[in-house]
């Protein structure tokens, strides 16, 4: 049996060491690619994602799959664990016929040039065919999966292996009413002060201030680097090749320093799983609202709270001191948490960020049962901003067209974002129960018990436990907003004296 | 018959991308990797190379290749040539059975790690065994091919497809004598000037002079981009992504501008392949000695030239005013051209460097032929650099033990250096026929022309033809050292007053 076990390492071996190649090119058409090498580059992934592809789904894998499933049938250990993930992403290979996955990546692309213009343009128009297009191919892809308690399950479980439609609705429900209550009751108070946030910071010692920050958090960068590149992300090719990249807007010069945290937060949890886990399916972080979880940990929950800029802020006001003169840490504080209902998601405070989502899931639930039609969903875009923000977008492109995601046809990532938020919150509780003095800890610059904490119940699991699972090992309880509500209800009583 | 040469193509493009990907790899491991990356890139670009060598050497290729060798039988056809190269490669990949691979790959890499040590403490004995070892392995792999006129036949055409021992030992042999009583003549003149080339440099004014300078070249930077790494290379993404690196080093500062030229010359080779050969067998420079003639030709034919210094000067002044202070175009033109017989073959001037080459080549062949015992190798080295160069080199690590290519068993290699040094003159005689008032245009900072030629009659042909074939085509004769003869003393006649 373990020359069967050896075997189906081998190819996972081979299938993620392909898998990492790719995110290799990948990182690099983001960060050095130069303009001619678009093209070929297209190609080479293409054939690099067709091999692993084929590789894992051969006939041998499966038979390899049913075999050992029988004989590690333990979930709670490692190999148990291994063969689980692997046959389920085993079984929704096989599921999606090849000639599908090319359709799909190709109304894909056309998806997105009609989105580029559309957006442009500010007209939904243009996009709606392709969109329409996108949806018909999300609910053929639904079809090739056994009916489920409601079709979005299926497009959920592809980023939060074993969440429920019903599950992510619930826990929404809950939080929905008190965060509008809150973002209600804080639009009637003063507004903070923020102006010394848009002076003009210089980029190098932003970006040095940055790393500083996260070499003190832990990100290693002996196991690691950051780039510059158009958009912030986190890309692994091993545990001990983790990288994040990072941008600097002359219009939000100090929105570099909170992206540098929280990729850092992603990069952390990387380089934290197990090193057994290398190259096997249980390697990486379990699902994506758990990834959110560690990453808006370090970015909010650590970076903007009061004890944090108590430590950072006298070194960023002598690195600045010209842009921060006569501000205190505490108006400094305030000023990064300012509360503002606006139009697009991404530059959402953490006050108005979940309110966005709802709105993105109930869409998307809504174009997959049916009950919306794609040619109404600017209207019913602005009508929900109204209903939970008070704003209405002037256009579709400060509406309905601002996302990249519904473009190539990516439906169901959404919420994962807003679950991550929750999950913080609720791993932050339970790490302050645990680590006792950890606000005192943070004020003093130390990160080392809370990232310590972290690694022990998240990060070294990789993929081990789904997400619910997992959580509930290290909080004692499933997802749930609780925690949340009480995080944003204190510190926004706090900034803005409720 | 189409359906099966597009089925050969598929295959073909296939396995370029993944070698391809794997340059990514390796650039980026040079590049970017930090510390903690190495060891699962090797894992990574081991699978790469496995899987390419998989599908490469599959059966279905090797009757493919058979029944298409029929149908497309002139070589002067695209078409035909491809199906020639490919039919080569296979036949040779075919030969080696993956276990012997496995071996030397592992035994190379032993032979590195006692090569550093054996370098460090300047003690051949703890390389001798190793290299034994690899020269047995080599002598295997020769056995593995049909006998040729000369055993070392099999290991040269590995690198120049067709050329034979003889006619390397010819050409070497007509430019020996020549070159001995050259470098003889010049030590017996008094000595250039060229104290001022050691003085400190600005790196980053250094790096941007020689951006500048191949930007003028035309060397494009939007199919390219030159990094720091440890060493200068080039390397090919795609016709449309072809970078190279470079290096500074405080002792030589102006070695980056020389570097700069050369990888160039390589990469404007690589740009410059008839796009239509992506991603077939036809692809990147047909030989190390054609592309070393390309990135010799650059940085000595062009960069080394008093036409070229006239044009360029004036603005290095201007960068480095108190570095050249007092110093002429004359002058620096001398200085950047010394002859110096010296110990070590990466730092040789043009007039010696061939007889470091030349002592190589004759030391492999005997290791090869067996005339020459591996243990006796540091004596004959050091009494052949006497004979060739009038030095003793004082121990092994500055004599026998310099280079990397025995540690890894990379044998059969040294030649092609000298061989592009010889192409590139002989080019050069061709070019200045064509182009008669070459000099002034380089004077004038003018290298279109000049870049089209080679375009037109090297670069475009990518794999097509042969080394010998090309040259043949490009210059009416084969490969033959007169016109280097010819080279080196018109220039260093001048120089030296000889």
């Amino acid at each position: 049996m373990s020359e069967k076990l050896n075997r189906l390492k081998e190819v996972l071996g081979e299938v993620s060491d392909i898998g990492h190649a790719a995110s290799v090119l990948g990182w690099d058409q983001q960060v050095n690619m130069p303009p001619g090498g678009g093209e070929a580059r297209g190609q080479q992934l293409a054939t690099l994602g067709r091999i692993a592809q084929e590789k894992f789904t051969a006939d041998e894998v499966g038979i390899l799959l049913e075999d050992l499933k029988k004989e590690f049938s333990d979930p709670d250990t490692d190999e148990g664990a291994m063969i689980r993930v692997a046959a389920r992403t085993y079984d929704k290979a096989k599921r999606v016929p090849p000639d599908f996955v090319a359709e799909q990546a190709i109304a894909g692309t056309k998806g997105f040039n009609a989105w580029v213009e559309a957006k442009g343009k500010s007209d939904f128009s243009i996009f709606q065919p392709y969109l329409e297009k996108n949806v018909e191919l999300v609910k053929k892809y639904i079809s090739f999966f056994p009916s489920a308690d409601h079709p979005y399950d299926v497009l959920l479980d592809d980023f939060e292996p074993g969440m429920k439609t019903a599950e992510v609705r619930e826990i929404f429900g809950n939080l929905r009413p008190k965060q509008v209550a809150l973002i209600k009751a804080i639009s009637e108070t003063r507004q903070v002060k923020d102006d010394f946030l848009n002076r003009k910071y210089n980029e190098k010692k932003v970006w040095d201030f940055g790393e500083s920050i996260i070499t003190k958090f832990g990100y290693d960068f002996s196991r690691g680097r950051q780039d510059k590149a158009p958009h912030p992300f986190e890309t692994t090719f091993s545990v001990n090749d983790v990288r994040i990249t990072n941008r600097y807007e002359t219009g939000n010069p100090l929105a570099t320093l909170f992206s540098a945290m929280h990729e850092s937060g992603h990069a952390m949890y990387e380089q934290g799983v197990n090193p057994a886990y290398e190259r096997t399916s249980l390697e990486s972080g379990t699902s994506l609202a758990v990834h959110e979880s560690q990453s808006r940990m370090w970015e909010n929950l650590v970076g903007r709270s009061l004890p944090f800029w108590e430590h950072f802020f006298p070194g960023l006001k002598k690195a600045f001191p010209a842009q921060l003169d006569g501000v205190s840490a505490k108006t400094f504080y305030k000023g990064i948490n300012k509360v503002e209902p606006s139009f697009i998601r991404v530059n959402a405070d953490e006050a108005t960020y979940n309110m966005h989502i709802m709105l993105r899931l109930e869409l998307e639930i809504g174009m997959v049962e049916g009950s919306i039609a794609i040619k109404d969903l600017p209207e019913i875009w602005n009508a929900k901003m109204r209903d939970y923000l008070g704003v209405t977008p002037p256009n579709d492109a400060l509406g309905v067209l601002q996302d990249i995601h519904w473009s190539y046809g990516s439906i169901g990532y959404f919420s994962t974002y807003a679950l991550g938020n929750i999950v913080s919150a609720q791993l932050w509780e339970k790490i302050n129960k645990d680590i006792k003095d950890l606000d005192e800890q943070i004020r003093k610059g130390k990160f080392d018990a809370l990232l310590a904490w972290l690694r022990e119940k998240i990060h070294k699991y990789g993929h081990k436990y789904d997400p619910q699972d997992l959580i509930q090992k290290a909080t004692g309880s499933r997802i749930d907003s609780a925690a949340y509500v009480r995080y944003l209800t204190k510190k926004y009583s706090d900034i803005y004296g409720l």
